[in-house]
């Protein structure tokens, strides 16, 4: 065990700043917070840098860090919390280096994201597509980053399990065309086609859009279909979050 | 158009309070925040008591409020503030009676909750069942309040589309087997039945539970069958309102 006492460590300033999008990107680095992520970051063979640890975790997990055989640095509550913006935090949190992640475009099931803003639903998503064991998630610019604390919390570890990339969805969409894999946009349209018309196909990709303006227009018009989820009642649209949910595994369905 | 300059003001003292269910449940009133939820309340008919607005509401929602011709106070950010949680507030709120609801158990497609705490889950599932058509849904012992700001939110007023009704899940469960209406648990066990092997039918009850226990024992030992939703990939589970929307939506499918 290691301690740091003091704020103005370099350490815990260069770390500090790894709450910012343009920092991670930089040092190629995140912050994950809780014991379920650390767990799941150690038995997932993550590129651990550090482990940090206040009093209360500690206490709490002093135990399984010994068993795991793994270093880690003590730190006061106060320095503890510059790192993380976990409301009630849980008292441990790791930084880990980026993977980098190469990618088969040519087959399997893909889910693409178009410009999604909610942090809960891009980790919610995520999470869904590794529950339906889908082969991977592509973030299309303008959604959230992936390394957002709230991405990182409702994901709950799924990134571990199956690649999530950051790619322009209009030259990913190319590469499906190439490689014969359909491509569905979704529209809140009932001039779209009902998904449920939609014989599930061992190759896909589905893109679902923003919160507010849904899918934009010039990927729908690159789509080889696109889909709708029909609306029976009175409700104005689905949650993102549900919609990917139904329509993941709709793809799964024989 | 009213105007109230003071904090301390008789009124506005008492419905702060309704940010608190205990003084919710005594005076039947709550609070709805934001051009959308107003509108919609307007458009369903509900028993509106007052519409606040501040200077900002004033500005965007006067003409709107006009052509409606609906009364409203106008107060300041300091007072608006007090009313709403929101973080930024769109200047315009309503305090509305509850409704009395009554409901017919011995058909249509159900959809309960049972001790299911997050409130943005809570409304998110509930804005599913109207989507999805459902007849209504139960909030059991232990789920978060109807009337909590965050479901409200997550809502977006499906609560003035369909009936939501809070009662024992017990004596619901006793009511459905009565009517020999399928009443479905959910279990995160593999053991359980695999929700697509379930034919649709047109009466139907669902019963969604706790994101961290699942459905309590007692429940799923009343239950007609219980299912699961297969889990293909490494996530441990699926998000409660997602999981919600798979099977909603799966009752649905011919």
């Amino acid at each position: 065990m290691n301690e740091i006492t003091s704020k103005s460590n370099g350490l815990i300033k260069e770390l500090k700043k790894l709450q910012q999008k343009k920092y991670r990107d930089q040092s190629q680095r995140y912050v994950i917070e809780g014991f379920h992520l650390v767990e799941e970051a150690v038995h997932t063979n993550q590129d651990l840098e550090h482990i940090f640890v206040n009093s209360r975790g500690l206490h709490e997990w002093q135990n399984w860090l010994h068993s795991q055989q793994l270093d880690y640095t003590f730190v006061s509550d106060a320095i503890f919390d510059t790192l993380t913006d976990a409301v009630t935090p849980q008292g441990i949190l790791a930084v880990l280096h980026m993977k980098e992640i190469v990618v088969d475009l040519t087959q399997g099931k893909w889910l693409c994201l178009d410009q999604v803003q909610d942090p809960g639903n891009v980790g919610t998503m995520i999470r869904t597509a590794d529950a339906a064991g889908f082969s991977g998630v592509i973030l299309g610019k303008g959604t959230v980053d992936l390394f957002h604390p709230k991405v990182l919390r409702s994901m709950q570890g799924s990134h571990f399990h199956l690649p999530v990339i950051q790619q322009d969805l209009m030259e990913v969409c190319a590469q499906f065309e190439q490689a014969n894999i359909p491509v569905y946009g979704t529209e809140l349209n009932e001039q779209a086609v009902d998904y449920r018309q939609v014989v599930p196909t061992t190759h896909v990709a589905l893109i679902l859009g923003n919160e507010g303006q849904g899918v934009r227009l010039e990927l729908l018009q690159r789509t080889t279909k696109n889909l709708y989820i029909p609306l029976f009642g009175k409700a104005e649209s689905l949650n993102v979050g549900v919609a990917a949910g139904v329509l993941m595994y709709h793809f799964l369905e024989k």
